[in-house]
């Protein structure tokens, strides 16, 4: 939790939302921004938001949002212990879908902790990287520390992507970066 | 620690090095990778790695660099404990310069652990880009988890990067991604 600023003659310095972090090049992850975090936001030079909560998005949000010409995109995603595996696993798909989608980047991606809903995402979004099973669940567990969900594990062990990994192979997602000094995909 | 792979018909799973993540676009921290990592490693398509141990690095770790023309800059921290705070200060600075040079990205920077030589570095780099200083804190405890050093949280509460941020201010360190996406500033 932000408790304490460091003071700097100059400049204001810069507050990250909680549970901040990059996950990809153009893919952050985080908890709720608050507007103590929105001089911070403006420095990653966002597209998108991917927000992850049934409830509406707060207007000063709204505003910071159309402020800086951001879109949001709006995953209902109730609660993951709340919701049945098959209704989550439909949403993560979605979410997926639209993450891996480089016109939205750079993308925020949060719920309210940045912990469970977010995590999932994240973890997901790893499998599809053909990530190891064991570090996507660390991951996971780095992040929600010790409200890390066994249902979470689960789902994220279950998640089956090689129907999503099949359909994009069909396509190539690269993206170029650094000018030439940087060629990368993020499958 | 890495103790389970998923099993995929086709394609191995990829492992990324113990405690790795994206700091930056193009920069990377981690634990020591592993001849495990290896075909992770690849994906990330590094120029350089930032290795902060005075140990020799092993032979092997160097023919997969040579095999993939990664370029290895090695800063000898004996251990943030060990050191006087001059002394680390002295090669944090010196790794900061080097670390914020885009020339070289992407670029992974890892000790052992990726706990305290690591988190010194990359909370050294969240200062001079002006983040508050509780986030960083964060940040490191994050990584270092459990291990978390009050030697490091007050090297990072002291370490002053305003000589090192006004050398940098004559200079636009502003780099591209993402085609026409992306435009973003490292500092």
């Amino acid at each position: 939790m932000i408790t304490k600023c460091e003071r700097n003659e100059s400049v204001e310095p810069l507050v990250p939302p909680v549970n901040f972090a990059d996950v990809e090049d153009g893919v952050y992850r985080s908890g709720f921004p608050q507007p103590s975090n929105f001089a911070f936001l403006q420095t990653l030079h966002l597209r998108s938001i991917i927000y992850l909560c049934p409830e509406p998005y707060p207007k000063e949000n709204l505003e910071f949002l159309e402020a800086h010409n951001i879109r949001l995109f709006q995953f209902a995603i109730a609660g993951t212990k709340e919701l049945s595996v098959d209704v989550l696993r439909d949403i993560i798909t979605e979410t997926l879908k639209l993450l891996i989608d480089v016109r939205i980047h750079p993308v925020l991606i949060h719920c309210k902790q940045g912990k469970h809903r977010t995590g999932c995402v994240v973890g997901s979004l790893r499998k599809l990287q053909n990530w190891c099973l064991s570090s996507v669940l660390e991951e996971y567990k780095l992040y929600a520390g010790v409200k890390s969900r066994d249902t979470d594990l689960k789902f994220l062990e279950t998640y089956d992507v090689s129907y999503l990994q099949q359909s994009l192979q069909t396509i190539i997602y690269q993206y170029q970066g650094y000018s030439s000094i940087k060629q990368r995909r993020l499958l």
